[in-house]
């Protein structure tokens, strides 16, 4: 379990890293620019997250994630510029650590014992924010606010997770195994088939 | 006292999640988008100023916070479809959110025993926050630092309460609604008259 | 050293609490609009540092940081109305702020024991991070992310200052001296010739 979760943040940290460099490519920024906005886009989540619930930030003693998230945005930086990268790309590896972080942010709420209506905001909270500041940053329009289901993959992904747990039929890596891929389904199939959930409407307003 | 504040407490949270769901509205996001809008209106000053504070996230032992946030989201949601909402009921309903969350922020942070000035300061920021975090992500400049008197309005009623807290002549609730009828009546005259505090210009400059 | 660092922060918020009020003046924001800006430009960094590093947050048992702040948001606010204030100022004083912010945050860090990974980038997030607000508040693209040389300028001040500590030869006060000459020079520098590090460019995307 443990391992899994272990593997999966660090996952997480590198394809939100990418997102971030490749933000900053649309953008024409600098390199350490573009690391700043990896490092920003690959841990606002977690910090997020632990600074509400008042642990200590996950990266504060372990700089191992910080260098992960740096080195991650060196590379992809020069790599952009030789490599052919579909845009499309983006949305996937965004979808990739989205499924990775509401899932570890789920669990580790649940470890900490709070209620699972917590575990699930904070979740969601841990997959959406890192990408949340990035757009904003680099002035897109948020991802998690348009249209395809994004809020929506992340609450189903965290409510998988919080029911399975409660069972306590399967063993912890598993329910991880499954909500990790609910979330990245839904999502990737929010992006393939161009599905939307219900759209604010407004009557009539004047 | 508690009593009045507790019910203030959850009227400010269903208003400001009610103008989260109408900004969404106006971007035309779908429901789960709305609802993290909603979410995010309606308690991001309180956490703000928890997390500043260093004292547990107040909706963080309590969910029915989120649960009112967010039932309120989806309701409102599903009204905005059929109902006649006037534009003019955001910056109202606003307007009353912001009353309400700058009085409870000032006491709550007087009753820790800080100083009138980090009160004040903490009350604005309570009252302001949760809507310039939604103005700044539904991509709106925020109501925060338009001409119309808004940061004035929360200064004003923080100011109030604590002078006639430190006065003490008066009893607690009374203090209480006495700013928020300040603070709302400011900001709905500047709305209503269209008034303006001095606005930042340059000399000249090249 | 302690009074060096005392003089310099109250410069820095200074200079940062200017720089906001120039840009609520581009926006032609109300005097208590301005004012609000002015604080959160001049203490951003250092309260989201503090935050972070689980400590108080810099102005909450001091006050006088928010009223030199606001005092020098009000004088700025109708100065820069009877004086000629050339564009260039803006970026100059920010330059200051940074340089300044960027030093004190890293030193704070260290003092706390922190490895110098954390202090590096607890001090590039200390001097960056309230212009950064200023700059998304103000509508602006932020200058952390634009191309002339700004994260290069901070991460160097920061990186020298930690080499220097860590040789441990010289006097404290002269090692931030040092330090501050350095990002303020690099950052002075990229203004005036319009340097710029590596841009991110896509080889081909589509």
């Amino acid at each position: 379990m443990e391992q899994l979760l272990f593997w999966c943040d660090l996952i997480g940290i590198a394809v939100f890293a990418f997102t971030g460099v490749l933000a900053a490519g649309h953008k024409q920024m600098d390199l350490f620019g573009a690391v700043v906005l990896a490092c920003v886009t690959a841990t606002g989540g977690g910090t997020l997250r632990d600074m509400i619930l008042n642990v200590p930030v996950f990266w504060l003693h372990d700089s191992h994630y910080l260098w992960l998230a740096s080195i991650t945005g060196v590379v992809s930086f020069y790599l952009i510029r030789y490599l052919q990268v579909p845009m499309r790309l983006l949305m996937t590896a965004d979808a990739m650590g989205l499924a990775v972080f509401v899932v570890i942010g789920t669990q580790k709420v649940l470890a900490l014992g709070h209620s699972p209506t917590i575990a699930i905001v904070m979740g969601v909270m841990t997959g959406t924010f890192g990408g949340l500041i990035r757009d904003l940053l680099a002035g897109d329009i948020p991802l998690l606010l348009r249209r395809e289901i994004y809020a929506t993959a992340a609450l189903s992904g965290a409510a998988v997770l919080v029911l399975l747990d409660a069972s306590g039929t399967l063993p912890g890596e598993l329910v991880a195994a499954i909500a990790i891929l609910v979330t990245l389904s839904i999502r990737l199939a929010a992006l393939r088939w161009n599905l939307s959930a219900p759209i604010a409407r407004f009557g009539k307003h004047g």
